[in-house]
């Protein structure tokens, strides 16, 4: 059984090392040894680790050799991955892929290809790293109803909110710690503005709810906003704030709501303390009830895990004869625009401290029917804060109702708006 | 694709109501629909919820239907389930089953009947109920090499030390509120002395480390000697009590442990804070690192979760002609008695307070070359307490320097000796 491999960096070059250190055990696993037919890089003189004779730069000649079975692409993005891997699967080739961005933005053709060619196409290591969570998802939990996924599945974001929750830090303080410790990139967009985690929501709600979800659908929010007064205000109610990709299907029209965004979530969730750069992934389903997955995000050796957990599933099925589970989007399910989403605000407000203020307030929320849970106002005179907890109502209304306060005389600034999550 | 049920408890009553409640969903996933053949039980009278039509007495008359082509046993036990599934897998039928006992006690006759008629035997729900936990270990981390499983298996026996923990109550006042609110059964044996989780360890290990490991091999210790004492001492050194199925391979010398006994595990450990009836299981894998599955793990409609999920898989398989994952038995490794292992004990001594007492003490630990890590001394004169934790040494060595410290003069009484479990 012959392997590709597309891209050696972090990930790659540990899926050439499990595939050698632990060849015999793979052979035995699979019923047939696996064969590293060749690894395509850019740069083949940056991979002393992997034996020269197997190194390429033409990643299209290595796709298209005719005694390669399986191709395991660990490029990342969307071109040239896209074009490698829906040739690959033309060609009869079964893959495995850790790249969510292309699966979240294009799933539907890579899915499409796989069936039109019989093969397997499986990337478990897109989402939550070494964590099983795919396989559960569409396999274990296939007689089930899930509804809802609410996850950590971004650990750079993580990291800095943990920073920030437990050192006082701000945004920009902890995302330095975060960078200098290697925990964010040279460029930390994807992560601190949450594409990764989009990426990660679109592919999750897809696979829980029988339905076709793309980043597009997603409703996206980073971290860069949450400041340091954001997290202490959390931590003053019990809570902490942590960036989640939310997915969720309405029980009452089956529609699917997908969303990231920082939140509030109290300390008692099963998701609050997930620290430093670890993943969670917690799963409501009807008939197993609350669920949760926890595990390594991300790094080389957790993402070749899932990687090579994937090969030793299509090899065996290649070598039998057999297909994994395809995609499964029957459901066919309309995606919730955000503002209906039904949600909680925390709501900290810098206002002038005289009679009548707070009847002011509580009247913008009246106006669009959102009603409040819990008042506490911090300080007096000049200082005074008041903040907000509303009970729940859809996301727009709450919008809205942010939108009006911030034009109300006796509102000095909107100091703080995050959404909270109960359970 | 026709189902025949053997067995309608709680687990089995679920089955059905999810079989036809989801029967749609259930046909879009497999690709045809899923029909209920015929449900064996003892007593017909007693299922108002089954088709009449629907309910037999006679398990092996349904198992031969030729139009049968998957059988689920949710009986327990070992006879007659095990004379049923051998039958049903001889005529060619694929097999689901939550039966820990029977895969613990005699797996490797069940998996050679699936080889030798090439049929599908998945048992998903035997181990933790609706956590995906057999897929993951036995799939998703297929690429990998797995160290290390510790799980909290038994929902009865880990509601029972949670409120010894939680309330300082004692444990037969414990178990009758167990027994009182129906997390215990009215003979708690099979829980309480561990025999359900020895079971479940078997299994783990088994898949864990691609050998085969029996009820018999796992040492097995219950919780009814663990006192109120016990756990305020676990208290005091900022633990909990646990009762863990533990699973390990040296890296040494690739031998295997399995073993089920209450620990002291540290509060700040995944595992301890899981309360009530959850189960949860930690694994450590040389790639993926540490993670953890939690959720609920026994009941009717979690257990139900995980047994139509294997008939999704079991079905979809039989419809495309293939076959899951067998057994992967091919490391054949040595199952390592517990006098081998490598631990730690908590010991508490009532002893004399004179001068003399810690030297002799500490002499009986030396003399088995067991070397002590912390010594506490609590009380004086008549009451004095001696507070030892050990570091890591074999079992058997540990055992003896109990015996020796029951036999010493300045001990009056081995008040507790109990495993310490440190990650």
């Amino acid at each position: 059984m012959k392997v590709a491999l597309l891209g050696c960096g972090t990930v790659g070059t540990e899926v050439v090392r499990l595939l050698h250190e632990q060849a015999g055990d793979l052979a035995a696993r699979i019923g047939a040894p696996l064969e590293l037919a060749g690894v395509a890089v850019r740069r083949p003189n940056r991979h002393p680790g992997v034996p020269a004779a197997l190194l390429t730069t033409d990643a299209g000649a290595l796709v298209d050799r005719p005694d390669v079975d399986v191709v395991v692409e660990v490029i990342g993005g969307l071109e040239p991955a896209r074009t490698l891997l829906l040739s690959a699967m033309k060609a009869g080739k079964s893959v495995v892929t850790a790249n969510k961005a292309l699966l979240a933005e294009d799933g539907a053709t890579l899915h499409a290809a796989a069936r039109d060619a019989g093969v397997d196409l499986y990337f478990e290591a897109s989402v939550a790293g070494a964590i099983p969570l795919l396989r559960p998802l569409r396999e274990s939990l296939a007689g089930d109803r899930i509804t809802r996924v609410v996850g950590i599945v971004n650990g750079t974001t993580n990291f800095v909110l943990s920073r920030m929750d437990s050192t006082g830090a701000g945004f920009a303080e902890a995302l330095a710690e975060a960078t200098a410790l290697g925990y964010a990139e040279a460029d930390p967009t994807a992560d601190v503005d949450g594409f990764d985690a989009a990426a990660k929501a679109a592919i999750l709600a897809g696979l829980a709810f029988h339905t076709r979800v793309t980043a597009a659908d997603v409703h996206r929010e980073g971290i860069a906003a949450v400041t340091a007064a954001d997290v202490a205000s959390a931590r003053a109610m019990g809570c902490t704030v942590k960036l989640l990709a939310i997915c969720d299907r309405d029980p009452a029209d089956g529609s699917v709501g997908a969303r990231v965004h920082p939140a509030m979530i109290p300390r008692t969730h099963p998701l609050a303390s997930v620290g430093d750069a670890f993943n969670a992934v917690y799963v409501e389903a009807e008939a197993a009830g609350q669920l949760m997955f926890y595990g390594r995000g991300a790094g080389g050796a957790p993402t070749a895990s899932a990687v090579l957990g994937d090969l030793v599933a299509v090899a065996r099925n290649r070598l039998t004869g057999a297909r994994g589970a395809g995609e499964s989007a029957y459901a066919d399910l309309r995606v919730r625009p955000v503002g209906e989403t039904p949600t909680r605000y925390h709501i900290s407000l810098d206002v002038a401290d005289k009679p009548g203020v707070l009847a002011a307030v509580a009247q913008a929320f009246a106006a669009h029917e959102v009603s409040i849970s819990t008042v506490r106002q911090a300080g007096r005179g000049d200082d005074a804060t008041l903040v907000l907890v509303t009970h729940v109502a859809p996301d727009a209304a709450l919008a809205a109702t942010v939108e009006d306060l911030r034009r109300l005389p006796v509102v000095r600034e909107v100091a703080s708006v995050m959404r909270v999550e109960s359970a």
